[in-house]
Order: C-alpha cells, then structure tokens, then sequence
C-alpha cells in the first residue's frame, strides 16, 4: 500500500480527527475527500458488523441539495424513478442516468420539504451534472453541496446504540426514511439507511465544525454494545450485492445491466433525463447483467485494483469487477459483469494478474 | 502519511507498473485515478526539474473528447474565451464557467481537427458537464473520455531530451501546440505545454496499451541528460504561481479572482455558459484577489491539506490556499485568496494548526 499525500483537494471529513485519534491506518478518496478504510483489523471489524455494531465516517457521501420552487421538478427531471407519493421524511434509492441512459450515480434522494431535496451521492460530480441540467433548463433552484456529512451506525446492535442516543422513535423508522433532530445541539438528521445488509442507521451531521461531537457521542452511546470504528465493508457488501458505484460500472453501464431496473419507472415524463433512451434499452433487452462469481481457489486474493477479464471457452465475455474473500463463504468472490449469453450456474475463467482461475457464476446477492 | 486503500475507482495509469519499478512511494488522487506525488527524495525532485529534466505521469490529465459536427460549437459554448482564431495543431488555456460564473476547471483546450478537440482537464468532472450541456442544447457532438495519457518532460533540458526522441523540428513548437506523431509504433501528441514553467512538452499517449513502452523510451533518450522521476511540484508550481483548481479555488471563485482574467472574452456570443455571469462580475469588480504570501518563520512547514484563515487587525480577510517551503527563497510561501481590499504590501497574520504566523503579501509569481 502507498502513501496518499495531503492535498487541499481532497478535503478531511468533519470525523477526521476523531478517525485519527481511533488509529484508523488507511483511507480512500470519494468525492474529492478522504474516507477511512481500515484501523488494522480487517477481520475483526468485519466480524464487528456482521455480529455487533460499527460506526462509519462516511462525510463522503456528499449531499447535493436541490433548494427552491423548482426543486421538487429539478428532482423528477434527474431521477428516472417517479417521486409523484414520495413524501416529507422519505427517502428513495434512485438511479441518476445521464441523456444515453447511462448510469451516472446512484444516490438515496432525501425530501426534506417540498421545496428541498437532498441527493445523498456515489463517488460522481452530481453537483456539476445538476446544475447544468438546471440552469440550462431555467429552472428557478439553487443547487448546492450542503454542509451535511453523514455517520454511519451499521450492524444487529446499531438500532440498540441510535435508540439510546436519540430515543425508541428510531426503533419506527421505515428503511430510508428519516427525522431531523438534534442533539446537545448538535443538528442531525437521523435515517435507517446505510452501505450494508446488516440493519443500521446513518446520522447526519448538520454542521461541520461539531464532528468530533458527534463521534463521541456515538461512540459513548455504543460502549454497552461494544462499538468500535469500522468502514464500508467490502467483504460485507459483496457478499449482500451492494453496488458500488464506479468500481462495478464503466461508462457505458445503464441500470438494467446491474439490477437497478425495479428502480427505473418508464412511465414518467418525457422531460426526465435519460427516460427516452432507458425505454429504447429496455425495449431491445440489456446487453450485459451482473452475476455473482465464486472463484475456485481457496486462499484468500487481496482486493483488486482494476477490472479482470471474464472467459468462456477463450472468448472474453465480460469483467470481474471486484474481488474479495468472503469471510463467511471461505471463498474469493466477485461481481461478474458480463453478456446476457451467459447465465447464472456458467463455468468461466477469471484472467487475473497472470493466472486463469475457474470460477462459477451465481444470482446475486451470495447471502 | 496514510496509506491509499487500491480500488476499482481509483484507476492506475498506463504509466502505473513503470512508476512503481521507478520506486514511486506516494500518490494523489485527481480524476479518479492515481497520481504519483514522490519517489522518496522531494529535494532532489526539485532541483532536478529546475536544473536538468524530469519526466511524469500527468495521466490523470484526462482528455475529454468533442467530436463531431458540433464539437466546434461545443468547445465555444463551454469556454468563454474566444477560440474563433484556433487552428488545428494549437492549444489554447481556458477558463471553463458554469451558468454563475464560477470556474469549475481550467483545462488545455487542443484543437486536433474541425470536428475534433480536446480538454486537458484539471480535476473535475467536465465528462458529465460536458455531456449535460451538449445535451440538452441538442448538439450533434460525441463526448468522451478518450484514451490519452500526457506523459510530462519538464526541465531546461526537455527540449533536447524530446528532440532527441522525435527530432528536431520539436524545438520549433510554439507554447501550448502540439503534433500528432508515433515512435516505434506508439501513437503520440507531442505538445509543449507542462504544469511549470521550467519549460518542456506533454507527449499525450494515444494508446494506454503502450505505456511502459513509452515511459522507456524517454528514460532511455533522457539517460545523456541525467532524466529522472519527478511529479507536477508543488514546491516549483507555487513559486512559479500556477493555480491548482479545487486547491486554490473554491465553489464562488470566479476567474478574475484567481488570475485568469486575460483568458475571458467578455465579446463571445451569449450562448456562451457563464457569459452573463461573468459581465456582470467584470462590471462590479471581483470580491477577492490572488496574492502570494510569505510566511515570517524560516523552518519549513508540512504542505497543508486545508485551508487557513488569513487576518488583518482581528478580522478575516481571507484564505491562505496552499502552503511550501521554497528551496530558492528559503521561505513558506503560499497563495493568499482575500478581499481585494487588502493589496500587495500588506502585513497579515495566518492562522495556522493553532499557530498565528505573520506574513507579508506580494504579487504572484514569486519568481
């Protein structure tokens, strides 16, 4: 592993020193901003999620506000999904496409009020990307990336740890719904939301100055249940079939291609992003779909950093799009992004730094 | 220093393999790919581009393609500065604005055919802005992010270390052209342009299949020249003051705050993005200016990676953007975004990791 060096581009988070003072060793970039990925026990903080609860900065999931008249049309414009029931308090997963039906983000799009939206992003400029469509459109809103920087509680025991710190309300909470709160003055937002399959919750903080604030309480609230710091889980997100957004799509991946078609309504306004195109795919049929591979060799591979060729008979039919070793299958596993040609139960070859590995593909999620 | 978790999102260079053998130890994120940042010896980095040759991988200047029968337009729609004197085989540094003003990258424009440029970009994300606005105008244009990875020679001796490569008629390229060429079958660009001004050229990678092939190739033609690895130097850049987008701007910086007046022409069509904006921030003066700053301590302070309160009398006058210790001037020096009613000459007090440190302001560059 290398060392990443400073830079005024790629900002802290508001938990940043807290992540420190936690001993966290490594970190990734999203959104131009650091991440936390690990405090040097990969294992163990897995097995946290899997059996107790972990807390996660994850300030890099960015919220992109849409503010003023328009925003609620701003909104329905970006998101191929119809928002006609969604509710104050309610949140949705949406499937951002740009005008080729390509996805271009995948966000939980929060209403606040009915003039103010938060999209809460994958690792793309949404920011950019909305304000284009908005003011090329005219459209009387002002797009913004809020101070807002979310915390993430993950795991069996995080409804336990959010309850005692906020109240048995949270215990109601229908998942992506949320309720703005505060406390000791510290403004959050509270949602049943979060990057894993585990149940939990993601707290965000209304204002950046008060993160070590928030950590602290978090951490306090969680002692009785054993918290420790932890990170969106690769293993864990793998073995549920979570997307990642960039790392298992390419610049030509629509949302059909990776399950996200439930979350694509055909039926809304020609004025959507994207919707003209996503009939004509959905009509001719997605060329690609992902598949879960399990690789046949039985020691664990590290993560891989690029796309690894997918074979079938010595004709490539697609990429293995990330790789790890699932902790509770004893297997490498991975997404396949391959040809609609081959289905779930195929044998195929991974090509992967110089090796063929056999591997055999399955339906999503493996657990 | 932390270390950079590899993923699928941060994708490697075609350079990548050839720097590590090279002895890399750092890397940056920029575009969403890594960025080499050191090889374990900053000085001698320094002196080596000031004195003789470095070369870099500057891949993660991402080529974003127009083409098409309306790339031309594009390119002018996006870039307020009057491209109508381009010709094909010339660059052009452009301030790229949104519908307010704001700069949101500035990239080289290369103009390669009528139908056909290119944006060098800085780190953000013009695919998308681009796509969104060729969009919804209807343009006849393909945008894509081509396979193009600049590989930078910066140093006095550059000229003679590229001319030895590709002959001498380089030596006759004017500043910021370029020319399509290959060598030994590799299809390159070969541009002078390069982020310092110690002079060089950008040989642009046509191929990513090719890039250890590349990379030997110019080691070996630098080997009479005492050719090294090095990186875009903060060290250099800031003494030279060239502006790093997202470091040294923020989301309200328009281009007349940070320099980039001259490459405005306030004359272009209102078609333009920003054009609007910017008369009217041209006709009420801009907020703030660019100066650079020179701290009063003599030790050398770690680079920062935020920004820092600048004050006069108590009051905040604005940012202090990026901070180095200057191996020519055995100072810290920085660049300094505040109100223009500060000017040249003024005595300021940064406030830095707890510190109050007194500073005097000067006009970029410094040398």
């Amino acid at each position: 592993m290398f060392g990443i060096t400073p830079s005024a581009r790629l900002r802290p988070s508001p938990f940043y020193e807290s992540t420190v003072a936690e001993g966290v060793q490594s970190f990734t970039t999203y959104n131009n901003m650091l991440m936390p990925t690990g405090y040097g026990d990969p294992e163990g903080e897995y097995w946290r999620l899997i059996n107790g609860v972990s807390m996660w900065d994850v300030a890099v999931e960015r919220q992109i506000e849409l503010h003023g008249p328009d925003a609620g049309r701003l909104a329905q414009i970006l998101s191929p999904r119809d928002l006609g029931k969604c509710v104050e308090g309610q949140g949705k997963y949406v499937a951002l496409c740009n005008h080729a039906g390509t996805l271009i983000n995948d966000p939980i799009l929060l209403k606040l009020a009915e003039d103010r939206y938060w999209l809460s992003i994958a690792d793309s400029n949404i920011l950019f990307w909305a304000r284009a469509v908005a003011s090329e459109r005219g459209l009387d809103v002002a797009v913004s990336e809020a101070d807002v920087s979310p915390l993430a509680v993950q795991g069996p025991k995080a409804e336990d740890v959010v309850a005692s710190l906020f109240g048995d309300w949270v215990r109601d909470l229908k998942y992506f719904w949320f309720s703005e709160t505060e406390i000791d003055g510290i403004p959050v937002a509270v949602a049943r939301s979060g990057w894993s399959k585990q149940g939990g919750f993601e707290i965000y903080l209304m204002d950046g100055s008060k993160g070590a604030g928030l950590w602290d309480r978090v951490k306090e609230a969680g002692k009785p249940f054993d918290i420790g710091p932890g990170n969106p889980n690769a293993c864990e997100r793998i073995e549920s079939g979570l997307l990642s957004w960039g790392g298992d799509t390419d610049d030509a991946t629509n949302p059909y291609e990776v399950r996200l078609g439930p979350f694509v309504d055909l039926d809304v306004a020609d004025d959507v992003v994207g919707i003209k195109a996503l009939r004509a795919i959905k009509a001719e049929g997605p060329k690609r779909h992902q598949l879960g591979a399990v690789l046949e060799n039985d020691e664990p591979t590290a993560l891989p950093a690029h796309w690894y060729d997918i074979l079938v008979d010595g004709e490539k039919v697609g990429d293995l799009t990330n790789c790890v070793w699932s902790y509770r299958l004893k297997r490498n596993i991975g997404f396949a992004l391959v040809s609609t040609r081959v289905k779930p139960g195929a044998e195929v070859v991974v090509h992967k730094d110089g090796w063929a590995i056999p591997a055999a593909l399955s339906k999503l999620p493996f657990i």
